[in-house]
């Protein structure tokens, strides 16, 4: 019962992928978590492995636990499971992730080029730069190619002192977008207008914008309106 | 009854917003105004904040006077309601304001560019430049952020020497743009072909395109055959 | 009975102005012509002037002979008739005439540039570089604006050798594009292609294509097997 | 009835073209081949040339023996017959292609630049820079010009090293791309990843993204994950 909620809100999300121009063919992928007292107890649904998406029915969505063994769901995981995996074990305030090849946002990865803080739009999701990893090595990709990009972000994350609360978003470089949040529909929130705010940027930098962006007192002030203890945005 | 009239013509400038493409989730909002004899008995109609534009119906456009005093509604108004408010007070023939984070006026505006007038389409219906206002200062970030948009946008204007019914538009630095009107469907018609006009100029930036724009000659000629005593477009 | 199939062309290449994108709100025109022995013999029908496309209906569509009389009608024409009714006496094998403000081919005329031939797109249509008027004088602007409007395009095609039938399209600098054919259905279309050729066009100037195009020989090859005695493209 | 499922699937490839807004108007076209002992006995089904899609009908689709011989339709083939057979001639593992003027793709081939390896969502699909052909010499122009475009391409893959399985797509220099697959199904999917790869790569290069793309073991690995003996992407 519990788990069918799961599904249904991870089939929800990669729906709401394609609905929003996200992904073209089977690219892109969804997953969501419940967790539990230990990884074994914790349960992870995703899309199936290159399974179109108007296809999708609740019943395909895999289950597995944090660590990977099936759970239920008679088709192959996403080719990307031990990437959102890792993700899940490291961040463990997130409960949904969301993969795109959107077009600007994958144009800014494929460029390996952090997003800066140009306008009030990114500031009030993001706080600071979108940021970018460095390449996987040779090695990285040979031997665990998956869950090594998910490593990569958490280092990211980790060198950049970064919280994924406040960013729920990262540019794995060369490749593309992966984006996060409370639930899966959070994550594909957070990847929507991480797509919309890297076309914004796209066009500032054609115009030849400010390369620094806005000054920091404007990106704290709209972040934490929407953000935290003192947020007055929206209804109560 | 009259309310009820001023706050349907809100929300259907709301819905042209989205309808229009201008505006992404929730972003975005539209006002209007039926003046009264004082601040306080003129009301001012504005969309709720972080409601989704779909669900929107009449009683939910909040009510305000001139000082922002709630008359009638169940919801927080817009967050840039101060913003709405000012620009009332200060631009006495306007009737209706959009704000909106549409794509290329939003580049231009995080590009702090104004946007020159590059051909007939913007003289048509904006005489002269497309007007950028200066950053907000820390301390106008800080201590009352919205009203001080609005500053900085009326100052943009009186230090310009610009009217706001020639120029019904304006670039806040490093936000986004606002419109307005005799009306609240006027406003969205700005805004509409405010972005409009944003692209052209974008791409013929892109072609490396005369960067004085077109001559003032040309640019008077159009605006007065639109607008005036002496206008020829449309019928009679 | 033969007015009304005229109006009902005029008013269909109209329509299809809308519904291939190539114009917003009220921008934009298409006229047709069913010439006579004589000048006021000649019936031009042309759109109104600022009446919103999805209203129209065939009466709407306003007569005049070549002189600019108006023979049938209730409402004021287009406010760029004049441009129209010179283009018609001055190049004798047109039949229709569409005016739009679309995106790629405004920015191109906005940036004061011909559209180079780039490619076989380009080369199958349109038989060398789309040209670009000069800019109208202060006097030309002043004193018979849109009369003039048809004498710098009519001038830039006979400064410049132009067969008309041959370049079915024209960009008037600082404004937007003209284009015509055989039929008020032609027009539109060279119209079309006209905006695809020129968003290719700006596509291959970002990627810093071959400046001076495609040889002679592609474009001559391209050009006359789909126009002339020797044509082999499509069904006989 | 054998032949009406060959018809068939190449109609659904032409319609493919459209839906995916791949060609505008008549431009574009698909054909696919069931093998024979011979050419004489082998069967092309094309699309019929200039015909709108809109219309199409599974008997509009002729078709031809390898040596170009129209076996059965009423209608002229595409004017693109003979690149079309000498590519299944040359390229025997091939079973269908497209030719479409999609916009990215087009403007890559108008700038006779071959595509780089940005990222992984081209590493996916083809192994290596998508390339682009040498222009037509004046004598390949005016002798056998529509024969010589397959030419051309043929030699670009031999001088080039290519396999024609590893990299299902070619652009034309100074025209447009060409895209193939083991069915007719498979080369439109093809050229629709085209166009999106393209567009991605012309983004990429104008935010200045590394020139020399991602590098070889990430190009190896997302290639080989999905195509030969040790793909795992996908269902089994």
């Amino acid at each position: 019962m519990q788990m069918m909620k799961l599904r249904k809100s991870v089939l929800d999300a990669n729906l709401e992928i394609v609905k929003r121009g996200l992904a073209l063919h089977t690219f892109g992928n969804a997953s969501g978590i419940e967790r539990g007292a230990t990884p074994k107890e914790s349960v992870v649904a995703i899309k199936p492995s290159g399974v179109p998406y108007e296809t999708l029915i609740p019943e395909d969505i895999v289950l597995t636990d944090l660590e990977g063994n099936v759970l239920d769901g008679a088709l192959r995981p996403s080719s990307d499971l031990d990437t959102h995996l890792l993700l899940y074990r490291e961040f463990p305030d997130i409960g949904g992730i969301v993969h795109t090849h959107s077009e600007f946002a994958t144009a800014w990865a494929q460029a390996c080029k952090a997003i800066p803080v140009f306008g009030t739009t990114h500031a009030d999701y993001f706080h600071g730069p979108i940021p970018v990893t460095e390449p996987l090595t040779k090695q990285e990709v040979n031997h665990g190619y998956v869950l090594n990009t998910g490593r990569v972000i958490v280092r990211c994350f980790r060198e950049g002192g970064l919280n994924p609360t406040a960013m729920p978003a990262v540019l794995v470089a060369g490749h593309a977008p992966f984006a996060w949040g409370a639930t899966p529909a959070k994550a594909v929130e957070h990847a929507d207008i991480l797509e919309f705010v890297a076309r914004l940027a796209y066009r500032t930098v054609a115009l030849e914008g400010p390369s620094e962006g806005i000054p920091l007192h404007v990106r704290d002030h709209h972040y934490f309106r929407k953000h935290g203890a003192k947020a007055t945005y929206g209804q109560k």
